[in-house]
């Protein structure tokens, strides 16, 4: 059987910037997936109301080969 | 590192109406995640021919805070 | 509660054919999930590269049932 | 051959609820067709300037087994 | 139970313009359906190397209301 | 010149069903719009987290008719 | 502060064709915004059954750009 | 009045292949509709709890020509 | 090997209509190319501030069939 | 009546970056709203012909609580 | 300045698959581009009227990297 | 005949951020072509796996005016 990928939807954020929010998402899914790809920006937004100040967000889909038994 | 949400889909089904289909997805959510935040309805459908009378569905997209080592 | 489906997206590969690549990632839903319902075709791609010849490449939703505590 | 799907478009009303608007519809599907298999929801409306309150509306697919010759 | 619409898709032509042939389906559907509530424009395009000169096309959608046993 | 069509997106919210947070939203159209003809529904959600229960929401466009210096 | 633009959506109306309602509705724009720069046409569809004839109309989104205060 | 089209969706489906389950919707298309232009894939999927192994399906778009009264 | 076609995308533009400026990038794609088959429209639009009056822009998929070395 | 959002699209500028860009259209969102609370980035683009390097441009739909009487 | 990629839309057409109709495009891009790099499919469909028998189609956007000049 | 655009399709790449990326697209774009008038940003993702660190990339589509006999 050929190598099969397989993706999940992560939302990064953070206080500073669009690609730091984007860093942020790939940061969390290299800790618990052994082999990311690639990764697709879905979504970009701004949180502002419930933060003190500004909050970039990023929802990104992460392409990860699936080992033996994933 | 900042907070991190993660997406999945669920689809919830109903004999009874939308409302009822979309609750039944939240509430299987609810019992094996812990922080579920909100959640996104994607397609609502009723199925006929396989089923009694007829079965309301929702497939939604569930938003949930990642924990440590997850 | 009612019965409810979750929903994985999965890329499926094969030298061959896209119905090969398919096939691929239905076996491999098949190997770690017990319950895979349907599936659905997203996206349909080759890649040429950085492979020998051509690698016929398929993402695919499956959809399959939740058993309790999953 | 095996067994063909086909699918026509309806859109039903209620002065009472967007459930009862799709209900509506496959009420009215049921009359004329046989094998009424599913049907999607497309597009929820309201319409409240030509009609005395507020009369709910759903635009939904039907799809239905084709018997010989239809 | 209260009035309900189906939709069909036709597509008109006209070798003059696109307001031609968006006429052009409406009286085609005037022909042969008693009840036609609007019609939505889906595409627009142009025929041009299997003509003599260009072909204005446009697929519509034709809502009319359901009479009884249609 | 003829009458004029304008639409504005809201978000209505209701602790009880989809249909209450529409309902919610026309409400408040028609409390500053003077000529509210029909409302389109983008999306559907529910919040989880930041709420006492769950609360469902309807973000929906809302077409008025635009009076003279409007 | 850079110079930014603001867009609404409004739609036009004509008895004679697509290009009268699109220009219908840039002239109520001119009327009551004073920097309109662009518009897009997001749809166009014909009313039937609630006027004499045929009425076109086109859905457009109107740019233009914010003066202080607004 | 020039030559006017019309669309149906069909969804056809087989034990073999993608190929397979186009045809077969092609061929039902012909069985009924005496003139056939072309068809468009929509949606590509597979059924597999509910068929013994897998059965490929296609949604398609039928455009034929409308004869006289049709 | 069998005929190939290309797509490429222009803007036409006209100072009367939209049909002009469809047929605008129709002559100029028929300057440069010689199989053009048909066309699609993309998107329509109205350019204000930048020209004197209004100028009518489309933007269409043009489809030419490849010679050889092309 | 419950808590009711509405949304308007504004377009930022920014000769430096598109998160200057989204900033842009935040500050001025804030300048005469009283209550944002999140926006979304719907577009990003870059004007070059008309400007002496680069305009970063991002459009964004702004989402504010309304007040009474809005 | 790093490696670059360009995209171009073609059709490729076949009398037995669409498999082969992708295969048709991608050999066509290979004659004339030198480092074709992958490719996606965008639309599948079949011509029936103009041809003896059934033409498979397949429009895939082609992604090769640039050389210098190009 | 009035001025006609042309639209192209790039990839181009950084690995600091999206920015660069996009006027590493802009800038390849300015060698070869004359008159680049904006630029549409159309997807943004970031390879991992064949590369050392990240790589951001950005799709763009490039809009430039046609000058005689191109």
């Amino acid at each position: 059987m050929a190598m099969v990928f397989k993706k999940v939807t992560l939302i990064g954020r953070s206080g500073e910037s669009f690609d730091e929010a984007v860093d942020d998402a790939i940061d969390r899914a290299n800790e618990t997936l052994d082999n990311v790809h690639w990764i697709e920006v879905d979504e970009l937004g701004v949180e502002i109301a419930s933060v003190e100040d500004r909050e970039y967000q990023a929802e990104v889909t992460v392409a990860f080969q699936l080992r033996d038994g994933e």
